[in-house]
């Protein structure tokens, strides 16, 4: 009996709503996955997640590798005993932050790296990638990947290297899983190019993964460019595999992204803007350091359920902004993934519904006003 | 009929426990404050605060007349509607930390200083202490004082200008109080002389206070040295007003206190260490920066019921408290807090049961192990 399984329950156009069943309990899709860095969701507890609505969470592979190990975390329940989290959990491979922070040398090989915490030499390859994310346990793990952003306007020759490179990595990742109960994704690349994105798509799907990301996206494209080159990544996927889009985005990405049939998303937006003072709402973001909310006694959103709105005002959740107290970032990172997570059930109601296009079209048109 | 009303049920030794009744509900004493420097506790919310046991809280007159200003707070409801905390609170007079910054310069009228937050010019005297504590609404506030610390050495000549300055300042603050729904405190200085301190508290007295307040201890003398000065301070006091250490201290100063007859405390203890890994147990505090508790999976403390221990291991909060992720500092100071209360509760048991001197005798042999 297969330990995760994925399948959709409903459609409306392109965007489809379903189940994935894992080993740490089911995630309706579409998902979103806040991003826990070190373990933990930036000052926030499992059960608050729970309380607004969170399914899965993602932790960084590389920051955990390094502290406190992946060994570490093993001896300690993995992931899930770790930090205290029963239900679905994803890890990514660690290569992002590598390539993001420049801290790496690539090679066919893998990635060489210096600890930023000790400067002990590290390596990150596929079968490294793959081990780490086995000893942390997560439900869902990735193949290590590579890519440059596209904003760097790197030239197709090297987008197809990195391509072809991210494919036999992808192998090597396959080869190397020993864990049956963890579904493995193949990322898909190919820069800016539709005509790439396609290929890398079609030839990921080849090699049989059991579940598909799109990587690459968000790092500087233009937003119209991004939804071209997401819709040729998707196209060629199969349909009743999941489909994860990596590290986006904003409120109107997910919906945007959504009716283009993604399934999976994590972000790390509406933590890191929530301690920074931008909350969310149905009629866009707002930045609680502006002025005028000083003695605004309203909740965030008037309508809100969520324990922050229902408890806090605006001219509160200012003050501890601006005084840079820590309830401040840690009640508008809750009210934000509370956002997210309402707007996601919206979203899946709506297409159970059969009328996401209508509810999406209304929504946007609310936010954007 | 009085909003505010003390009374001592039960005694043992010099120590006794009582109920401080308050427009906000009651205290049970010896009662501890943790600080809300801000309007709120370092990253917690008032939900939490009442889960662990806390009655009630501190918050700083100098940092709330900064931002957002009195005015402000009382528009939203004064510090209980601001903070959403329904409970007891307690403000200080401002003067602590225009004297600990060194910001000021203090002549009979006042204290003249610029605020850091814009380098407007500001004047705190009895009468604006009294006025903004007014505002902000604390159900139990406190008069202007002077005083230096004790490890500065002052010669009794400046000791004694201090002295009579505060009580002069007493009476302008007495002459100024407007509400007769708070308590105001008057406070007890002398330095570091035995003499002093008790025509301090002699003199205190006589101008009618409805509380009394010991200041300037915990600021540089020695531990011996404290509580000689703390029982001269207390001698003189009408033994059926309530007894208020101000900024101490340590489980363990607390436990000597209550022995010799305080009644309230508030210290940033519990919260500070807690964002610096310190945790408190009945066998001293720990250290969790300390490498032996890297794969350690017990809790802070065995028994502990608080909603730390009974979740999460001392590895993982280790790491988090490591690797400075805000989770680690809100879940130590929780615990930290959560101790204070429970080790104040048992203080209050032993004294109902005739028994305190065993107990603090038998807790502290056990704490300094």
């Amino acid at each position: 009996m297969a330990a995760l399984s994925f399948a959709t329950r409903a459609r409306s156009g392109a965007a489809r709503t379903g189940r994935l069943v894992t080993p740490h309990g089911v995630l309706d899709t579409p998902a979103f996955f806040p991003v826990g860095t070190y373990g933990a969701v930036r000052g926030l507890t499992p059960e608050e997640l729970r309380q607004v609505g969170v399914q899965g969470v993602l932790a960084n592979t590389y920051h955990l590798h390094l502290r406190p190990g992946e060994e570490t975390v093993r001896k300690l329940g993995g992931l899930h005993g770790f930090m205290g989290w029963d239900g679905p959990m994803l890890t990514d491979s660690g290569g992002y932050q590598l390539y993001s922070l420049d801290l790496s040398e690539r090679s066919e090989e893998g990635v060489r790296f210096r600890s930023p915490i000790d400067g002990s030499e590290r390596f990150l390859s596929p079968e490294t990638a793959i081990g780490i994310q086995e000893a942390l346990g997560a439900d869902l793990i990735v193949q290590l990947d590579e890519f440059e952003p596209i904003a760097d306007r790197v030239d197709e020759a090297r987008v197809r290297q990195m391509l072809e490179r991210t494919l036999r990595w992808g192998e090597r990742c396959q080869r190397a899983k020993q864990r049956s109960d963890q579904w493995l994704f193949g990322i898909v690349q190919g820069g800016g190019s539709e005509k790439l994105r396609r290929e890398s798509a079609a030839r990921t799907r080849a090699l049989g993964f059991d579940a598909f990301a799109i990587g690459g996206l968000g790092v500087g494209e233009s937003p119209e460019r991004r939804w071209d080159l997401l819709d040729a990544a998707l196209e060629p996927l199969p349909d009743e595999a999941p489909h994860y889009l990596m590290g986006l985005g904003t409120p109107d990405d997910l919906v945007a992204a959504v009716a283009r049939g993604v399934d999976l998303f994590d972000c790390v937006i509406p933590t890191r803007h929530g301690r920074h003072g931008w909350v969310f709402t149905d009629r866009g973001p707002l930045n609680l350091r502006n002025a005028r909310f000083r003695e605004d006694v309203s909740p965030i959103e008037e309508d809100c359920p969520c324990p922050v709105c229902t408890r806090f005002s605006r001219a509160y959740l200012r003050h501890l902004i601006v005084t840079e107290e820590a309830l401040g970032a840690r009640l508008s990172s809750l009210h934000n993934l509370a956002f997210y997570m309402r707007l996601l059930a919206r979203a899946r109601d709506a297409i159970t519904g059969g009328a996401f296009d209508g509810w999406s079209r209304e929504w946007r048109a609310q936010y954007a006003a």
